[in-house]
């Protein structure tokens, strides 16, 4: 699953074009430049705008560029297109507050298969989820992949792309929202108390929740084994959990 | 997701090593032959021992064996063996049996992405599920993509590959078992009995269950759907059910 998020994201390259894409209001998922040039002139001027919309910058070798660009004339900048643009975090307790519900976050910590994404928004659209946390690094972006897997479910469900997971859960905390986590050593889901105020943490495919991301849990939750093999497919295992929080919110 | 069985299993050809695959027990999946050939010699002693072993036949094109052979020497003979062997009902009702449990079967009318089965066993074999039934056609084989989707769940949970859904369906409410078959419309699954002697059937991608499986399902259990899109991921919702019925069952 490796550059799936490059290999399947829009590239626009070449100054004039990125500089409108941003001035436009596009989403830009990341923007690249050349490690070793001197940015200056237009170059200049897309990433002051970029650091002002807190775009993710980064500086790659002139050779990944022309390959990225299939040798096209980028002038020294790139960037990725973001399939949908992303909601704030606000706009998603806006959500909950509208449809007079407590608030029922989803927070995705490393999810990096598109397909699992895709999937992840599907369900968490037909469980009632007002919104997904999503980090900006090491993990997959709205894509092209995401948006066809997701079935048309990125239209409606609100996805939030943060900095920082830990300091987004801190925040969910001082909101109200009790938060709990997933990982094959917890208390059994069904034990778990689901209702009210709640965000639920999934972590990335191979290696679960990050540490710092599962102290920040209130509780762990854990869907029951009967097998030896330790984990389920990621985007099974959210869909399950979702779903045993729909079924105690009534 | 076309073709998709036939590029990820494992392919064989030739007369000579075709047959002693048949003979050692290997798992044929399907056995081709070339419609314009006729059929004599050891190709007859293959064709004749496959029929006697219930192993599906198709005749295809010239061109396409040889497309399929990557123009290798397949004397008008091509197989493609199962990533696993299959099991027989039988032995799934044994080891419910053996584990003192009352028997709970995954029907799955027509999976076609291999992502999606090996996605489901892992699944089924985690609730605790005996056996799997899946049918001989228009459906996803144990192919290698299978096996490695399942992360090694291939090697502990049974799955029986039947000529005709809807005859098995009758021999396992002989047995005994409750049928729910899942649809968008549907009596709630929080509201359908789970518990007891159970078969789940899960119908296909993109069109559910046939009309034939679905008239023969006791009951019609529904993933309640707070949007407007009107389904989840196959693999998603086939693991929701299961873990409702996992949850009831207790």
């Amino acid at each position: 699953m490796k550059n799936s998020e490059q290999e399947n994201s829009l590239v626009i390259y070449g100054r004039q074009v990125v500089l409108e894409s941003i001035q436009s209001g596009r989403t830009i998922d990341r923007l690249l430049f050349i490690e070793q040039d001197h940015v200056e002139g237009s170059a200049k001027k897309i990433l002051t705008l970029a650091k002002e919309k807190h775009i993710q910058i980064k500086f790659i070798s002139r050779d990944r560029m022309n390959q990225l660009s299939d040798n096209g004339k980028h002038q020294g900048v790139l960037a990725y297109i973001a399939a949908h643009a992303y909601a704030t975090l606000e706009e998603i307790f806006e959500k909950a507050e509208k449809k007079n519900e407590p608030p029922f976050i989803l927070v995705l910590d490393g999810i990096e298969d598109p397909h699992n994404l895709g999937a992840i928004m599907r369900t968490a659209y037909s469980a009632g989820v007002h919104g997904i946390i999503i980090p900006k690094n090491r993990a997959v972006s709205l894509t092209a992949t995401v948006a066809k897997t997701s079935a048309g479910a990125i239209e409606y469900i609100s996805v939030c792309k943060v900095t920082n997971i830990v300091r987004t859960m801190k925040i969910l905390k001082e909101k109200g929202l009790w938060i709990t986590g997933s990982d094959v050593k917890g208390t059994s889901m069904y034990d778990v108390d689901f209702k009210g105020s709640i965000a639920l943490v999934i972590g990335s495919e191979g290696k679960g929740m990050g540490q710092l991301v599962k102290e920040k849990c209130d509780f762990i939750a854990s869907i029951p084994m009967k097998g030896e093999i330790g984990s389920l497919n990621a985007s099974v295992a959210a869909g399950i959990l979702m779903y045993e929080a729909v079924r105690q919110r009534g």
